[in-house]
């Protein structure tokens, strides 16, 4: 099979600039954000809910596509391992997945808690939870 | 933000061979399978080991691409679903999220079980499991 074609469903808005500030997972995510879904999408949307918690995919447009081996979180004192044996945003097809909760939807903006992903990242699909009603985050 | 490009990682082998026969998901499947990583990827799988969970992004290359709402599970007596509110594989850009159990790797084929995507179907991501060593699957 040759080359696949995604275009973007929407996009996140959220206060997170630079790598350095984001948290490694959205397990230990406390920050809030909203997905602004593009209008021609909208009826994809019916059935979510506030309170749920959607599985939102993410594709990692800064991210090097070329790197097969990355040093555990940034630290070089861990020998490397390949990327498909950790969640380093690098990778050949860089795609995120992270499980948010909904705090609120109007229209077409989802406002979400658990944000683990940089300002201006392009969305490319929100599903159920196979977990629904339960959130796998850290206390406090 | 214009089209994004993949390029496949690897096909999944099994024995599922038509929608019917696949379960609905991966956490009330005891299918088995193998991934056949391509080999200029093989860097990228060091460190994945027997007994992992690894969470699978396959390329639904099947699924219908302009259809937003769905009969969940396609039971015709609910009423229809935006398909971002469902884990339907039918979305506009139909990626498939599966938590698979690591039984055995031999160079670059992961045999893995919790099968529950189509055979032949492109693998265009593998990362950790959030939940490492736990595996989320029905009793039984």
């Amino acid at each position: 099979m040759g080359a696949i074609t995604l275009n973007p469903i929407g996009i996140l808005h959220c206060g997170l600039k630079s790598r350095d500030a984001t948290p490694r997972n959205y397990d230990v995510s406390q920050h809030r954000g909203t997905i602004e879904i593009y209008p021609q999408f909208r009826a994809a949307l019916q059935g979510i809910c506030k309170g749920d918690t959607i599985v939102v995919l993410f594709w990692l447009d800064r991210a090097d596509r070329t790197v097969l081996q990355v040093h555990p979180r940034g630290d070089t004192s861990r020998p490397k391992r390949g990327v498909f044996s950790t969640r380093s945003p690098v990778r050949p097809n860089p795609i995120a997945v992270s499980e948010l909760l909904v705090e609120k939807i109007e229209d077409t903006v989802l406002s979400v808690k658990g944000v683990d992903i940089l300002d201006n990242t392009p969305v490319i699909d929100i599903k159920s939870s196979i977990v629904s009603g339960r959130r796998k985050q850290q206390p406090g």
